[in-house]
């Protein structure tokens, strides 16, 4: 088989590293413009990227109105304010949305589009340069080239893609998820576990994804079982295995639970690790019904049953939402519009999109 | 704890690749130095580095000269061919000695530094950039920050290390190891076994550098018992199990058995994988009675026990080079001046190094 292996960013790992290891940003810039969301600067984050860059000499530019699910229209603003602000760095600061954001104001600050072309690919390798520190352990985007937006026009969120979105550095401290809600760590290790069995079920998985991917399992799924009264330990082994789940999908992107899951996050709202955490036992199952043998090395890399996995993803997800069978239909037509539903090593027929979500969030009166 | 991840060369990976990826290097420059050595051109890596030069539209010059582990002076010549040639790109094809000599001919053409300074360390972020196809699967020099050179000074082998000696592309077409000798095959496992291990041995043995050698050791191992009639999967298995081990020390470097057996290569001549293969299973030994945690682990990942692990070296090696005691004596002695023994996690003595070459290479007098 053929496959590649990349991972450029340069990865900073444990508490106090934005500070021990931030002279590494001197190069990028002269003017860094920080992109990040309100809650960031209470995690003690935004301070100790602040302190860093003026320790290395450089100026700031603080950007922290991206909310959840961030729109073009923030995106824009914040690429304004770059070039208003002279920026040639870029700093994201936060979960999934202030990192992508981030990756998409470098990116079109060197690259003009309008907004109808900006889902539309071919990416050119040039962005403004990039440091990344994540306040969550979920998304991955540190490590990835990919920024996921809301798309008005596909009324979804849909990724833009190119080498030029690896960030040039991540700076992974555990301490800034210390004091995360219970219900965001359940959902962004959700997220975290979803890249690296999606990563497992996709065609392109090779001997490099899975190396990134069953290592996270390995680290990751144990943990899952008991999110409350994380010790320190714990919050930086998920941190480390939500960077590793990057990895992971850095080679081979995601599939068939994001492809659905974006629906429920775009319509109503549904946070987008939790949307994930409702999806994937059911996608699980459908692996197993269809004698998928990606499964079989999950299980091994989880240590668990898929009956188990399934028990662990009920309990992190509580009370399940519950979706009109009509709605669900709907989702599974326009999931099928995904790029990356055909690339899912099962070939998912639209059949068993619905069967998936039906069973996941339908009223019951579904036997599949 | 505090470590970092970095492996910034995209690796592609698959028979056919430099053919079906060989544009990548396009960007790299006008003109390439192929370094290599004279076996090189019988596998076709070099014909197929031409080719994809050629198609490319890019010419280039090779130096064909390099020797098993690379003096300065074959350096010195292969800068001043790259001077000549006006070439602004190196291409490093064979095993880890034209890729050694490859990253340091890239290194030496834009810094000019006199033959006793260029082991003195303090290399900038400055190199000819590179592209490097292995043709043994034993060295992962070709995703690593490091060039191992015979040091006339120091009368042993001596790395120089930077972050511009990664090379940018690494092709890993495992047809160009087909036609490997058998002790070739197994010196170079065995090259790559040592790496994986001294990785895991290291005071820096992180958890990313562990998710290479880890990984590298689960696929090796098992493989190592049977080298004789390899299948075309499995020399494209261990092929990428000695890029993993790379990727392992490009995370920490190696330590004890690769500065105890760089002696014997220099002084008597012995294969460098050979070195290792004949120093491991008594390093492991070692560990076992000091009760290094980090055996287990090792242990886990083979999937074998320590004397399974010992039984495999022994049969890789088969007849060993008797060595005299008063020898060994002064390896020992200027094994402990090595920058990487005080790194290894047993804090090893002059007593323990002595102990393992004595077990390993003595005349059987020692009873330890």
């Amino acid at each position: 088989m053929s496959f590649s292996s990349y991972v450029p960013t340069k990865v900073f790992c444990g508490r106090g590293c934005v500070r021990e290891y931030g002279a590494a940003m001197k190069p990028l810039g002269a003017h860094a413009l920080i992109v990040t969301g309100k809650s960031s600067a209470r995690c003690g984050a935004l301070q100790d990227v602040c302190a860093a860059l003026a320790a290395n000499g450089q100026d700031y530019t603080v950007f922290d109105r991206v909310l959840p699910n961030p729109t073009l229209a923030c995106v824009r603003e914040g690429v304004a304010l770059a070039r208003a602000a002279g920026a040639d760095l870029v700093v994201g600061v936060g979960g999934g949305s202030p990192m992508d954001a981030a990756k998409a104001i470098a990116v079109l600050a060197v690259e003009a589009r309008a907004d109808e072309a900006v889902f539309a690919g071919g990416y050119g390798e040039a962005a403004l340069p990039m440091a990344h520190v994540p306040t969550t352990a979920g998304t991955g985007s540190e490590v990835t080239p990919y920024a996921i937006l809301t798309d008005d026009f596909a009324r979804t969120k849909t990724s833009i893609s190119s080498p030029a979105l690896f960030p040039k550095f991540a700076f992974l401290d555990g301490s800034y998820t210390d004091g995360l809600p219970l219900q965001i760590t359940r959902d962004t290790a959700a997220d975290a576990l979803s890249h690296a069995v999606e990563s497992m079920l996709k065609k392109s998985s090779s001997p490099a994804s899975e190396t990134f991917a069953k290592e996270s399992l390995r680290i990751l799924y144990p943990r899952l079982k008991s999110l409350e009264d994380l010790t320190e330990e714990t919050r930086d082994a998920l941190l480390w295995a939500s960077c590793l789940a990057g990895m992971a999908i850095a080679q081979t992107g995601t599939t068939i639970v994001h492809g659905m899951g974006y629906f429920l996050t775009y319509d109503r709202g549904v946070a987008h690790g939790r949307a994930n955490a409702l999806l994937l036992g059911e996608t699980l199952r459908l692996c197993e019904e269809k004698g998928v043998p990606a499964l079989g090395e999950i299980c091994v890399a989880c240590g668990a049953s898929v009956d188990e996995i399934c028990k662990t993803l009920s309990h992190l997800c509580g009370a399940r939402e519950n979706v009109p069978r009509e709605t669900l239909e709907r989702y599974a037509a326009r999931t099928m519009s995904n790029k990356n539903i055909g690339k899912c090593k099962f070939d998912p027929t639209q059949g068993d999109v619905l069967r998936i979500l039906l069973r996941s969030l339908g009223d019951g009166s579904f036997i599949g």
